[in-house]
């Protein structure tokens, strides 16, 4: 029993749940699935995550799937744990809503794409397709002004506390603050400062401490 | 005061909104971004959303953005209006989350291509490419598999009543209905019972009403 995950070190999203468990001070087992050999994609996985994605989540016999309902979860169920993660006023609330929104369709597509080029492909035989990284970079460098001017108001995405829409950026922005990629973070302080900020946190330092059996 | 939506009846995430704040019985006033002229990437609509998109919501002085965002603020501060789109136990709830991601992530992707190629196109005098239909619509079979199965197990993806998880398909399958995607859909019983269920919502009927001023 207890809580479970399925998932890669190698996969963003496996990690964004860790990264919660961690904040949430939970004890939780990790169950590798060797997604190089194509694992995901074929039973017992499936009937965790039909999707044949990871990570899949395991509280009991309660399971789910999608890496920010996995998140979202823990802080409907584990409340009074560790980190918050979330706000208790309605209005704060849909602005973190809002944020985690941005960062799943606006800040996610073009990160995936540098981190795929960048760092993944970097570990292959494969090479990178500088069209693609220009254009991702582009595209990432516009959403990030929108991100500096709202760091210019408020210290976190949502607001002066660090919650979920922050939480679900780390494992893009550690993997990216590695490539060429971290002079667009630099070129915008705030956002700067916040990433330094967040990748500091304890609860991520844990986590990446996975990377190591990657 | 009171409410008012920022966005273009052309626009699936505007819908998405409109569609909410009819199932929660809401009075609010539409006003029409024109999208065709570029009006959601100038001001003043860039100060309601800096992403330059539609829509924007406001709600006397707070504003807000992402329809997947307002729609759940939709459902926070206006709990007991209307139908309640969300469940109160939290197991229930993080499914809903979960198909709220799916959606967003694998549902909306290929989905908005076909909506792309096979209805905008078809208004203007650019060219349908059939490569990406045939690419997207195979994407959109294998996720739509899924749905199959779930809406096997239970009447909508969220559990035994009619949430947001299957409100923010509405207008990705209205538009997909009328074209050759339709086949997709009702060569899966579950799915195709689903689609026509809740495109049948007398919310919804008043939704597509604001497709006459497109």
């Amino acid at each position: 029993m207890g809580i479970k995950v399925h998932g890669s070190p190698l996969c963003c999203a496996t990690l964004r749940v860790v990264a919660a468990l961690h904040e949430k001070e939970l004890d939780f087992e990790f169950v590798l699935v060797d997604i190089r050999s194509g694992a995901h994609k074929q039973q017992p996985h499936l009937s965790l995550n039909p999707f044949g994605q990871v990570p899949a989540f395991e509280d009991g016999d309660f399971k789910l799937y999608e890496s920010r309902a996995i998140t979202k979860y823990l802080t409907y169920v584990y409340k009074s744990k560790g980190t918050a993660l979330v706000y208790q006023d309605l209005k704060q609330k849909a602005i973190r809503a809002a944020w985690m929104e941005v960062e799943a369709l606006q800040f996610d597509p073009p990160a995936t794409k540098l981190i795929e080029e960048l760092v993944f492909k970097g570990t292959t035989s494969t090479q990178t397709d500088m069209a693609i990284v220009e254009e991702s970079e582009a595209k990432l460098a516009k959403v990030l002004d929108v991100y500096e001017s709202r760091l210019g108001e408020s210290k976190y995405l949502g607001g002066e506390t660090f919650t979920l829409a922050d939480l679900h950026h780390l494992p893009q922005l550690h993997m990216l603050i590695g490539t060429q990629v971290k002079k667009v973070l630099e070129e915008r302080p705030h956002v700067y400062v916040w990433c330094k900020d967040i990748l500091a946190r304890p609860a991520w330092e844990k986590t990446i401490a996975l990377l190591k059996h990657a």
